[in-house]
């Protein structure tokens, strides 16, 4: 247990855990506290069940002394069971690339920050022209709300979504990677919350693990959050004060499409 | 929250829960402390991770006063989030048998027990050929066991097994009933832990959600813990002495037939 070797970088900045979970926790599975994320990890599936962040103007604005990220290495969580780990090795030719669900800039503020993205705890399997195209703009879109809104929260994760079949049943099906059985997630989701001055707005996203026409508006992928709720397994925001959660400003609502 | 309605009986013996989990949680996974077992929601698959029991040749005894089950209805568990439940709806004309984890036999020592075994959250679909003969033969044999050993562990639970296809990949298929989404599992697992003057031994089995051959003889189905705990995502025994752990006499060892 303890801390992964991540190089020499130290957290210098004081724990961050009270202000990324202000709202709530989606669930209590197997909890991972880093210095700038917070994530639940899936043994069964070895993916992240979901990651939070915290951002502000302050720490995702690029500085002289923004983290480099050009010689972080992926590494094994060695804090989780070796039989419930990703590994490299089963992303090494699978045709997908290793996609940060924590987006490694939102942690440029602190070099250690930023390494702890790369912890493959983190890592979901992504379909590489869907990483570095459509869903990259979504992160920047994220990342940009922080020089809008006070405070930006964002939960990100994987779902595994059922599709009706020719014989009229609902199936879920996706790939496993070897030798780890590592779960490729049919979609992804984002749920950013939105503070300023004590007014709240919420924007929730579900994209396929696809390739996605990057020139799409992004206002085709939202969904409302219960329906991410039911099929995640999650329960977002328990810790917003029910008057809030009443004043709340939503993207329109519409039924996930998979559905 | 509180205990749903489950009729006129109440408890009558002392909480087991402490006996129950003696050798350790297999995950902290919402947990669900009932009467006579113990058992971990899958709040994505509306079904359980896990159910544990321990059952002694008193406990399963058939009896005068055994628990009847014919007036027992399968009931929705309140204490679980609305939009994660199972219900009686999702299994009607579905094709599949409401499928006990815990055993009710198992529980008929007392009728508020037996009846907390029909909680629709200890249930996972099952193919009826299935749930009323191979899978009712190895409840029965675990039952039996408890007439040899003075104490029997069991840990019961679904899995949802990764097949290799024609293209090379593997991928986890299974079906969802609607409209809650209810995971029908590929197969099923059972751990037995078998104690007897702190001399243990240990069976596991994994069998597919298919109709199986009941006269196949058992150890066909024997898989080794690890190989469960892997598939699962969960650890086993956590709680029982590393001595003990090395002592333990296991079925022979054989790899996951699915993987
Ligand atoms: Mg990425
Ligand atoms: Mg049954």
């Amino acid at each position: 247990l303890g801390i992964p070797l991540l190089g020499e970088a130290k957290a210098a900045q004081p724990p961050r855990i009270p202000q990324i979970m202000r709202y709530g926790f989606p669930s209590n599975t197997n909890i991972k506290e880093r210095g700038n994320y917070v994530l639940s990890y899936d043994r069964r599936n070895r993916n992240p069940n979901w990651v939070f962040e915290h951002l502000t103007k302050d720490i995702v604005a690029k500085t002289e002394d923004s983290a480099d990220r050009t010689n972080i290495n992926f590494i094994e969580d060695q804090t989780i069971p070796k039989i419930f780990r990703s590994t490299n090795r089963d992303y090494l030719n699978s045709g997908y690339d290793r996609g940060h669900m924590a987006a490694a800039a939102n942690h440029r503020a602190d070099q250690y920050w930023m390494e702890e993205t790369f912890l493959l705890s983190n890592i979901s399997p992504q379909h590489p022209h869907f990483n570095r195209n459509a869903w990259n703009n979504l992160e920047r879109y994220v990342r940009s709300l922080a020089f809008h809104y006070e405070n930006v929260y964002v939960c990100t994760g994987p779902l595994y979504l059922p599709m009706r079949m020719p014989d009229g049943k609902s199936y879920v099906t996706y790939e496993v990677l070897e030798p780890n059985h590592v779960a490729v997630p049919t979609h992804f989701f984002k749920v950013v919350l939105l503070e300023t001055g004590g007014d709240f707005a919420l924007r929730s996203y579900v994209m396929p693990n696809r390739e996605v026409d990057p020139s799409t508006p992004l206002r085709e992928f939202e969904q409302p959050i219960e329906a991410i709720e039911k099929s995640a397994g999650l329960l977002f925001l328990s810790g917003l004060p029910s008057a809030q959660q009443r004043n709340i400003v939503q993207n329109q609502s519409r039924r996930l499409r998979a559905f």
